[in-house]
């Protein structure tokens, strides 16, 4: 099923530049406008995604997951 | 107490472009190189942290809360 | 832009039964065929996406999220 | 120290079905009415817990980790 | 329902010392040995489990939302 | 780049007692005057930082990710 809109407010798209597989969770670096985006989802959804180096995606964050730090 | 580093993986460095307040949580729009990123934290902590426009401050994400999409 | 998959295993697709609006995040209420779901998000996502009682939705959920009790 | 009640809006109850374990994470399949819930928690609580397949669970997810997607 | 146990790892004992209500999340702040925890929860959820200020209660957080900083 | 401070209210300064390694993420222990706080990183985090046991450092929980269970 295709998703229209999301709420979620934190899009940051670009291509995958490396999965490091675990045995339950691995992890995707995305490499987007903003830098590399590091996501942790679980290895099945790596396969029925079918994601590997060079797909285009949307690294998606929800706000109320954004922390604030001033520096 | 000043922090030296933190695991949190995905960085965003910006400027505060806009506050929504509200009475216990607040919205908080950080004005980065490449886009706007929305975070909502608590109302006591934009008071603490003397957050307002202009501010310059990271908003940070830990990996294990990005999703990943295929679009 | 359309959204093909997206990594989240948890999808719960109903009709949003209540939105109880606030100045910066909202309550929605989705009516499941197996209860109701309850989310959060930022009242500016509410506009955005149109939502309102009646409209189509998922409710989605990471599985890093998601906490086991035993009972 | 047995809970009385929780905030977690969310709570759905079932057998756990399959556990995926991994050597710090492990990926907990739990069969609901909704369908099958995943969750991804430490293996030390795995263990703790006593959880393996058939045990009946709830599994529990706060309002502010739901995300909404129009369809 | 009671809830035997529950995989949270992190649970922080103690009394409600002040709650901000908000018109759909508050701010449960919960005086522990740990020093203040402070909670954003649904209003709802405030209401229904009967939450006020010296209420003994748990504070929970699962493994994976914590973050770690060297100082 | 130093962190001057952070919106996350809720921080438990201790020693890391253990960690347990594996390939995408590593649970590490935190031994604070209070009890142990359990945090899961990526594995990658832990390399960056140079965390091993012995290492101080700060536990930080975002507020909206606080849950509240009555006893």
């Amino acid at each position: 099923m295709s998703i229209q809109s999301i709420n979620v407010r934190n899009q940051f798209r670009g291509k995958i530049k490396e999965i490091i597989e675990g045995s339950v969770v691995s992890e995707v670096d995305v490499d987007t406008p903003h830098g590399i985006v590091t996501s942790v989802i679980t290895t099945r959804s790596i396969r029925e995604l079918g994601l590997k180096p060079g797909v285009e995606v949307l690294a998606l964050v929800k706000a109320t997951e954004v922390s604030i730090a001033k520096i």
